[in-house]
């Protein structure tokens, strides 16, 4: 039997689970903090919602299937398109604009050899129903303070309108796009070899125009906003040949760099507002970002940003028991410093030798040991262990509260 | 087409996604200061991992599919099959005793016509490893403080050890175990009709000899650890009576009645020790407990339990925009109460009326809205609006700050 999980599939034990939930709930309380709130939605849909709604590719990636009850069914494959299922569905019930925020799992039965898995967490704000230049403002903004919160200080902000490409075709747009990758010497051959410029030199005047393209007057209004919002005038840049890929975008497009960072961008998104009327009827205008939350975390490992109490267990200390007779000891203890809310884990058996227990708290990470001992009974003092610093001494249990307060 | 979710799958809307996300967090706190540490396993496993480990009606209700791949593959059924999986993968890599949590959804395609759900959130802690009486102590404790953390303050913790029922035919346990439904003359009937006793006196001798039996000597040493925990003794209810209907249970089984709270216990749980180790090959003790999250969100309904702020939106207050020219004041001052950490939300067209603006905030259950028109511009303060109480009054920034952070 195969003990084991299914290809691109992942299992979180608990110090990448914790990393996990760090960042969710740090960017949680930052979206909050804008009036994002959050959105849920099934894992399972019917599949005739999510069908035609992803292209060729994502026909061929998502989970679906029958279920007992003969209904054809599809597994998350985002979460934009249950979202218009939403927008749809409770119209007269939800505030415009609607503002929410969904961090779920989504399914792809993608090829894994590209670091990619088939189940993963997406991120994503959107506000829905509104099209202003504040609302674009301020999806960048929550970007970049929910990075700001993790502890990256040096985010830039690529950003673009995609009225620079108007009269374009998308094989043209999707060229262009290509400027960082293949160069501008690489761009302008695909532009000839497309048949969308008849010659290498009209291919670059064509790619030089695009570069040249001045600002637009919304892209400007963004600007402004940003900077009153807080955003520091040089992490926004724009980028006249951004275009990204998805040609559902209507206005303006951003990317999220980490200079340190050279995987690639860890969020992106715009203003597409063609999309989210598609089961309601009508035309729903729309801003969001969606967050690359692998990436993110794969940021943080390499910068070191993760804040120690992330990378250690939760509890502070383990509570030794030194024997049978001393365990009710260590057991008063540790009642009493969760009573103090400090987070400890009691050792559960009065038969284990010292070592084992230490050794425990090691593999566990749990920076401190408690002991008492005959020695520490009588005197009415406890033994504090620092496991990383190899260090103890003995102090009484005041002052042990004191100390894992700190 | 279908514009709705499939039977028994649900949408959480802001309110009732916040409601879920208190009641985990929660919790996750309180587990955390007992060192359980957190475990995620994929939605997704291999199908012969799953199947035959559910019983017959397991089987029938378990989402099961082939994949692209030609993978026989099934949904999350429950988290200990997913469990005992990764105590068998990761062996070497985890601690012992191995202590974790897990908050996530499984899929049963059950009769939703009993008010059960398809996807439905499990809430488990497990104590895997060890076999003591203050690993069973500490389980119930957990649970225990875990209610209250939510502020139930009438908990009852029903507990028994399995041992009172050594000796006697699973049917008679299941029968006994009916004893609060039908009565004391029902369980003596079907004692009868069942052929396990073969008159109503001898049933009826068979259920007092349980109802009279003492509790175990590991139960006592339970009882004890419970006190010393901070358990209040009353809360503790020796039932020798309950026999929880799984019989996988090898000891103590408990479950946790809010009596205010009639639809039925909202946690249950035991000791286990004959199947996290189906997959490692070896016996494996375990104690550990499920929660009835759903019931829980209810029962906090129903009791009123839910902080303001979870009811309310995050947004302390909505800053409104009282014309174009106004808008960079409004902006500004968003900016200013968000660096103070408060969190608001800012209105984001310049276009619309402010009655428009105050319905939304109060759809929103924005508890404040804050309006700067041209006399507050001019005189250099807020007007800061209650929206529930109805009241206003105009205040200078620094005493709205020190207002709202109140």
């Amino acid at each position: 039997m195969n003990i084991q999980t299914l290809k691109g599939f992942r299992d979180f034990l608990s110090l990448d689970a914790k990393k996990r939930q760090y960042v969710m709930s740090t960017w949680q309380k930052v979206f909050e903090s804008y009036g994002f709130e959050p959105l849920v939605t099934p894992t399972l849909e019917y599949d005739e919602l999510l069908t035609g709604k992803y292209g060729e590719e994502g026909e061929k990636l998502m989970y679906r299937f029958v279920d007992n009850g003969e209904r054809k069914v599809a597994m998350r494959y985002d979460q934009t398109v249950p979202t218009a299922r939403v927008v749809a569905q409770y119209q007269s019930q939800l505030p415009v604009p609607y503002k929410r925020y969904q961090i779920q799992n989504v399914f792809r039965a993608d090829n894994t050899q590209r670091g990619r898995y088939r189940e993963f967490t997406q991120c994503d704000i959107d506000t829905i129903g509104l099209n202003s230049a504040t609302s674009d403002a301020e999806i960048v903004a929550t970007v970049y303070f929910a990075f700001k919160a993790l502890g990256f200080t040096s985010t830039k902000v690529l950003i673009n309108d995609r009225v620079v490409f108007e009269g374009l075709a998308p094989e043209a747009i999707a060229t262009i796009d290509k400027l960082k990758k293949i160069g501008e010497e690489g761009v302008c051959k695909e532009l000839v070899s497309r048949g969308i410029s008849s010659s290498e030199e009209e291919a670059k005047n064509l790619l030089q125009s695009i570069i040249d393209a001045k600002a637009s007057q919304r892209l400007e209004e963004i600007f402004a906003v940003l900077e009153t919002m807080g955003v520091p005038k040089d992490a926004v840049i724009y980028s006249p040949t951004l275009a990204r890929g998805l040609d559902y975008y209507t206005g303006m497009i951003f990317e999220i760099e980490i200079p340190e960072y050279t995987v690639g961008s860890v969020a992106g998104g715009g203003r597409y507002d063609e999309l989210i009327g598609m089961f309601a009827g009508r035309q729903i205008p729309a801003v969001g970002v969606a967050f690359g939350f692998d990436r993110t975390i794969d940021a943080m490992d390499e910068m070191g940003l993760f804040p120690s109490e992330v990378l250690q267990a939760s509890a502070k200390a383990l509570v030794t028991i030194f024997n049978k007779d001393l365990g009710q000891k260590s057991l008063e203890v540790s009642t009493k410093l969760r009573s103090q809310n400090i987070p400890v884990e009691l050792w559960l058996d009065d038969n284990a030798k010292m070592d084992k227990q230490l050794k425990y708290a090691d593999a566990k990470k749990i920076p401190f040991a408690i002991i008492i001992g005959p020695e520490e009974a009588e005197k009415n003092v406890v033994t504090l262990k620092n496991l990383a610093e190899r260090t103890q001494e003995q102090l009484p249990l005041e002052d042990l509260i004191k100390k894992l307060l700190q």
